[in-house]
């Protein structure tokens, strides 16, 4: 069972080397046009694009995303906020006194964001551009939102790369998925057993040399690591001004 | 600038009327095969799907989700769970002391699990398939962690409702996006003007029959509205459990 599309979103992986062409304006007004298209809660597009164009700020963003130089030089660098704060203006400027945003406000934006994200990146992928996801953007909270001049009621959801793909020799390989039996449950959540997730790992091709020392360095590397903490840190810092009670 | 990914996307639109053929479990095994193609952080998939097929719980799924009948008579039913509990199992497994997920892990997983649930969108689009996500199953935790087994890692992200459209005499139109003058800011965010907030509405084609009005109503009907608020205070219990200090 294939057609044009799903073919698409198999043969997609994420590109982080870019040739030095540039990305027109025609083609990102493209790519925003089909994140706007994407599906959004009550059509409220409950978040903010930027398009950060300025080589300082990239540079910056490449600092604060853990140092991760290709940021600096990808062509377009595009940050989806979750935004509480566009229809919170809208609402007052029409009077309303409307209440300050909560957390459930907050977690549908992200979605709202995310959604309109994979949009970009399929869109993108049609187009013959390669794009990456920055999950690092969500680290150094304060740094960000003074550089991009942040309300405290927006989150940067989600930050994508996008540019011409650099022709390389040795085309890598899309890292395997796993199994569907162990990701997705009929009806209700399920706890994994030990094997399972011994098999699970294993389904993805990974693992080598084995299990136990394969995760412990995977878990060292990630989850341990010192970016990882300060993502939790940083998070924490957003999540505040959604927390407060009235 | 278009090609038929372009296409498809644009032409997608949410689908909540169902007829009653069911969709295949080779159907099935194609979404949840596109669901995986997504990006996803360090190939982690750091989603669990859950796929409702009991009727009992889908009805219940309904009335938690603001009593929207439609869901109860959805073919498909998906949850998409930002889990951070899987890979905590898993280096469990491995012997490590992997600490307690932080608010850091459960964003990521969260952008992780709303990425993938577009990619099924557009997949089930491709297919012929209508789907309509369905931001009301962040309401009433702690009926929902009950009724699905939800350990307390995990949470809600999304939720789609997945089947073969109805045919429908009169076609709806899509509602119609903003101007991109007004979502996509150039380098840092900025606060739009009162007057930028009544065309960006006036963008969209809403505002019948006046701005000032039409965003009274949509504000009480939406943002101040019982269901709203249910979801700021379910989402801060979703949240709680990631805000604990070590």
């Amino acid at each position: 069972m294939t057609n044009q599309v799903l073919r698409e979103l198999e043969e997609r992986m994420s590109v982080r080397l870019f040739d030095c062409r540039p990305v027109s304006e025609e083609i990102k007004r493209t790519l925003f046009h089909a994140a706007f298209q994407a599906p959004t809660a009550g059509c409220q597009q409950l978040y903010t694009i930027l398009d950060i164009t300025d080589p300082a700020l990239k540079r910056e963003l490449a600092d604060i995303c853990d140092h991760q130089s290709f940021i600096a030089s990808a062509p377009v660098v595009l940050i989806f906020l979750a935004d509480c704060r566009r229809w919170l203006d809208s609402y007052r400027e029409a009077g309303c006194q409307a209440r300050r945003p909560g957390p459930g406000d907050l977690l549908l934006a992200m979605a709202d964001a995310c959604i309109a994200a994979q949009n970009t990146v399929t869109a993108a992928h049609s187009l013959g551009l390669g794009s990456c996801y920055i999950g690092d953007i969500l680290e150094q909270c304060e740094r960000t939102r003074d550089l991009l001049c942040l309300p405290e009621e927006t989150v940067p959801a989600a930050m994508l790369v996008i540019g011409w793909p650099k022709e390389t020799k040795n085309a890598r390989t899309k890292p395997g998925r796993a199994d569907q039996s162990y990701i997705v449950h009929e009806n209700r959540y399920r706890l994994l057993s030990g094997q399972e997730h011994r098999e699970m790992i294993q389904s993805t091709g990974r693992c080598q040399p084995d299990y136990d020392s394969w995760m412990s360095a995977f878990c060292r590397r990630k989850y341990e690591s010192d970016f990882s903490r300060e993502m939790s840190r940083s998070a924490s810092v957003y999540l505040r001004p959604f927390l407060q009670e009235e």
